[in-house]
Parts: structure tokens; C-alpha cells; sequence
């Protein structure tokens, strides 16, 4: 089971501090040292921006695989099938971070000259959060969507056995004036991990987020765990979270359905998972700066805006993640002290001393 | 106000009687013939698949937009810009499906080559269905989504005032062996008409569905209608609804925000409705067989899967749609009494009878 942050005794670490222990881990599991930087940023990004539940608290489960040969810290990462606006990658099953960053920068170079760009990616891994791709395309003047497919753990509308994924949606508009905005969720109604830690609690959930493995509602997290997160919108929720399975898994040609395999079950295969994006270079529709104009005027007018009873403010889609982002920059990430433990504990196993790279903040 | 059916007293017309009649009609306001078979055949479409509020009822407000001079019925439709991957399309303020059509069917071709496409749509106006769009493109073994943005009707998530509209996405799939997969939504938690319909029949709705004026849940129809819809899944609806005016409107160049002007209340100005495509061609990421199969699975596997307490059958996305179109295909498409008198009334006023064309069923 994956290990949650508790909030209470964390310890507040540096970014870069967090950034070389965990990529000087991952070289030691054979990684190059390029992609043991990018695995290690997506995570300690993840942190930065408070989604912890996709940061540091990875390694171990990440390590764990890398050292059982179930993922390959070597990939032979290759397009497939290549067109002015397609890109087919294998991922060679390397990390998903790793080969999700290569088949983006491949897509992003092509999205200049076509306009805009689809990329499939099979034969990956979890690749994190969604968010680190599509800021990585913002960057460039790209608009981006990015999916990624996960192993069952959400029952098709009126089932009751788990068949699609918590699957990720996440978009990012590049603004003028304003940050960019980044929609980065899971298409459940709550993180898996939320359920998992009120189990390891012993707290009920609130109804709504998970049915039992009967398909009745329920709001013990145990029983939920053995069955069924719910989509999030009902129907329209699991729409998204299906189509999301047919892009990045039965498209790309990765796992779909029953097919993606668990990162904290199966240690027998690799996961297959598959990713997908879409890409669309400003410059081929408008002038950059005039679109940026226009984000920037309804970036203004939403914030503006009435807000309803007992709202403080009107957030953007990323606006509040940005926010923690410059005060964890400032101030240092807190990470609990189980993870702590055990992210010591797996640097010992890769022979990298924890007090040696980090210095708490 | 837009009439919704009520089902009772309904009268039953078959569908190519109900087409030749509409097509007739907007011939009448000036339409070419190929733009007015479009134009009728969307809206008849909607009716054989049960979607009645995007059918025949929307008949009198385009003829009233149309005679008005709000609309074009000669529109010159117009490449703006134009890569192997990318399209603008200028609509010339013609019908919404006129203009849609034509830039869906110019983006197919270009995806058939460069296997991937997306289309950006501007000055045009309400255009019906998204499943429309979508089928036809999944007729050509392409994936596709549709977004079209719309009258704000929705406040931002935190707010009270409405900002975007009840903007729709779908998608389509080809499947194999069975029917693709359709999906055709609203990004609100339910289209708007069911509000106007119990307004009208002074009804009460469920809680859940809108805010008053003052941004406070209310279950009273009217008051829902002075304040704003809220979207499917709160927060992630209200993105992914943003996210549509983003690319439909600012990045195509079309209305966003409060600049898309409303179809039924707004008699001084066109409406400037903006779409986008994005189209996916199969073969450039795999054997269409070969995915075709993939997705025959899919359905295959959700379709016989353990059904939930009190489901007698799961459906995917478009299924219901497909039979209930089947079911109208046979046996006729019923009208509600005062969409029929509505609809004499504009014949009528086009010197097109009715009598002549529709015969019922």
C-alpha cells in the first residue's frame, strides 16, 4: 500500500536538495543521468505544486520495480509510426516520465511545423502527473492535452466491477500577463489515495466517492477499496475517463481496460501503460500575443467576477497549485515522516546517504 | 422561449417527410439546397436519435434569425489559415451546421493525409448536435471531438454570474462489429431546456442543477433561470467547459465568454459561435481492423460485465441514442402539439404547407 502523507511531523525539505537525492537514486538503478533528472523533476515538481500524492512518495514503489527488472532504466525509446502530425512511441517499457518527455519533446518540435500534433505512447509506465507535460508545451506556445490510462479501478456507468482507470485528463493554456492555466485531474471524483489513507486510518469517506464490490454505496474506505471508485459527473465523468482508455491504451496499441496493469500489485509484468497528446501550436490560428490577450482578459474577467457566498476567490485551474509553488519555493517542501523513513531507507538499499544530499530546509 | 415537447398529445411524422419540409422551409429564406439539406438533416438527426430539444424545435428561432438578418443563408465560407494539419475557417455568420459541416469535411480530407487535424471555427453560429459532427466523421474511420461554445449561461467555478456556456463536447469512435461509440454532452449537469420546461409547467427542479441570481442553490425553475447553471462534476466540468471556450472562442477567434450572443434573446447582433475539431485518423497509429477489434472488446467487455443493484443493462455512450433511432426510423418521429403548431406557423410564413410535405406517419 502506498504511503500518504500525514501532515503531522513532516519535515520541510529543499527542492533541489529532494531533486539530487532522488535522481542520484535513480542513476544508481541504472538510469542515464539525463532521464534520472527528468524522473526526479517530475516528481519534486509534483511536491512544489502540493500534489503530493504524485511526488517523492513515488520513489520507493518506482524503485522498487526498476531493481525487480519489471521496468527498464534502459529503454530503447522508438517511433513507431511517424507523420508531419502523428507520432507513434514505444516506450521500450521505460519509466513513464521518461518516455512520456521524449515522445513530448518529439511531438512539441513537430507541432511548429505542422501546427498541431497527436502523439501515442505504448509500452510505458505511470508517467505522474499530468500537469508536468502539459506546463512542458505552455512553455513552447503550445496548447496541450495529455492522457494517460491506469489500471481498473473505476466500474463502467451502472457495473459494479472496476474496468477503466482513475485515468488523468490535463490541459494547459499558455497566458499573456497571467500564469498559464493547467487542468491537471483525475477523472474519479477523488485520488484513490484519499480512500487509502482513510483506511490506513480507520475514517469513513464521505458518500459519493466509492461503491463496494456488491456496487453499493458505501462510505467505509475499506470496502471501498475493494470496490469501486465512482467517475466523477456520473456518466459524463466515465465518458471521459473511457475515451481516455481508448486513446492512450486501445489507439496507442498499450494495455486498456483489464489490460494496465497495477504499479502496487503486479509484480509479475510490466504496466503497459499508454499516453496520449494533443497539441496545437498557437501560431497557426491566431497571433500569439493576440490569443494571449484573450486569455489574459478572461483570466480577468473570471477572477473579477461575482463571487457566490462564503467564496474568498475565484481560482483558474492551476492558479492554486502556482501559489504553493512559490511558497514550498520559498519555504521548502514538507514531506511526513513515513515517507521520510522510507525514502531514507531506499537510499540506503541504492547506496545513496540521504544526509548527504539532503539538507532540510 | 424555446418550446419544449411534453410528450403528450405529440403527433408522429416520419423522418424524410419531416426533411423534405425543413429543407423546404430554409430554402425559402435563401439557402442553397446542399446548405439546406444540411441544415435539415442535423435537425432530423437529433430527432431519430430521441435528442429532441437539438431537432425541429430549434426550426422557428433559425427562421426568425434568418429573416432577421442575423444569420447568413448565402455564407462565404472562408480558409483563413491553412497548414497540412491545421484549419481556420471564417463561417461568414452562416448556419452553425452549414459552416460546421464544411469544415469538418475540409479537415477529414487533410486527416486522411497528414493523420491528424485540428479545425478552428469563427463567426458562426448555434450549431445543433455535436454527435452530428462526430458521425460523420467516424463514417471515415476517423476519431473525432467536437466543441462548440455557447451563451454564457454558467458562472466560473466560485462565482454567481454566468460566464460560459453550457458549452457541449463530444466524441466519436468506430467500432467493428458494433455501433461506434457516440458521445454527446453538455458540460452542465443538464441542458438548460429542462429548466424551461418546468419553469414553464411551474415545476420544481432537483437540487443540484442551478444557482439563484444570488448564487444560492434553488430548487424554483425561474429563479434558476435568472441565476446560472452548474456544470456536470463541479469543478472538472466547469474546466472542461472552459476549456471549450478557450478553444472554440480565443484560440479560433470567435465569441468567448459574454461575447457569444445568445440565439434566443439577443435580436440585434449575430451570434459569433465558435467551434473546434480535433480529427484523428486511425491508420496513422494502427491497423483500423486491428484498432476496430480493440474497441470491439471494449464494448464487448463493458457490455457483459456485473451489473450494478437496479441496472438491467449497461450502455456505452450513444447506445440508448442508436436504438431509440432505430426505433424512430420504423415507426416515426413524435412532435409535441405545440412544436407542430409552431412549425405550420413558420411553413406558413414561408409559404411552404406542411400538409403538402408531411405526411404522418
Amino acid at each position: 500500500v502506498r504511503k500518504v502523507n500525514s501532515g503531522k511531523g513532516d519535515s520541510v525539505f529543499r527542492a533541489d536538495s529532494l531533486r539530487a537525492f532522488c535522481e542520484e537514486i535513480f542513476l544508481s538503478c541504472g538510469m542515464a543521468q539525463e532521464d534520472a533528472a527528468i524522473l526526479a523533476d517530475s516528481l519534486v515538481q509534483a511536491n512544489l505544486r502540493g500534489v503530493d500524492s504524485h511526488g517523492v512518495t513515488r520513489v520507493g514503489i518506482y524503485v522498487k520495480r526498476l531493481k525487480m527488472g519489471l521496468v527498464n532504466p534502459r529503454p530503447n525509446i522508438e517511433v513507431v509510426r511517424e507523420s508531419d502530425a502523428t507520432l507513434l512511441v514505444d516506450g521500450d517499457n521505460g519509466m513513464g516520465q521518461v518516455v512520456g518527455v521524449r515522445a513530448l519533446d518529439l511531438g512539441l518540435d513537430k507541432a511548429k511545423e505542422s501546427g498541431g500534433v497527436s502523439v501515442g505512447v505504448r509500452r510505458s509506465n505511470h508517467y505522474g502527473a499530468g500537469a508536468y507535460y502539459v506546463q512542458r508545451a505552455v512553455a513552447r506556445d503550445t496548447i496541450a492535452f495529455a492522457y494517460s490510462n491506469a489500471p481498473p479501478t473505476m466500474a463502467p456507468w451502472g457495473g459494479v466491477d472496476p474496468y477503466v482507470g482513475t485515468n488523468p485528463y490535463a490541459y494547459g493554456v499558455p497566458a499573456g500577463e497571467h500564469q498559464p492555466i493547467i487542468l491537471d485531474m483525475a477523472t474519479s471524483i477523488v485520488a484513490r489515495g484519499k480512500i487509502i489513507l482513510a483506511a490506513e486510518r480507520d475514517e469513513s469517506i464521505p458518500e459519493g466517492w466509492a461503491v463496494d464490490k456488491r456496487g453499493n454505496p458505501t462510505t467505509n474506505a475499506r470496502e471501498a477499496l475493494e470496490g469501486s471508485v465512482l467517475p466523477f459527473g456520473g456518466p459524463k465523468g466515465y465518458a471521459i475517463s473511457l475515451m481516455i482508455d481508448i486513446m492512450a491504451g486501445a489507439l496507442a496499441g498499450a494495455g486498456f481496460g483489464p489490460r494496465v496493469n497495477s504499479l502496487y500489485d503486479n509484480f509479475d509484468e510490466p504496466q503497459n501503460v499508454g499516453a496520449f497528446f494533443q497539441l496545437i501550436d498557437i501560431g497557426h490560428f491566431a497571433e500569439p500575443a493576440t490569443f494571449k490577450t484573450r486569455v489574459d482578459r478572461i483570466i480577468e474577467e473570471i477572477k473579477s467576477s461575482r463571487k457566490a457566498v462564503g467564496t474568498e476567490e475565484i481560482f483558474l485551474p492551476g492558479e492554486i497549485e502556482y501559489r504553493k509553488e512559490l511558497q514550498r519555493r520559498a519555504s521548502g517542501i514538507p514531506v511526513g515522516s513515513e515517507t521520510v523513513a522510507e525514502l531514507r531507507e531506499v537510499g540506503r538499499s541504492c547506496g545513496v546517504d540521504m544526509t548527504a544530499f539532503v539538507s532540510q530546509a
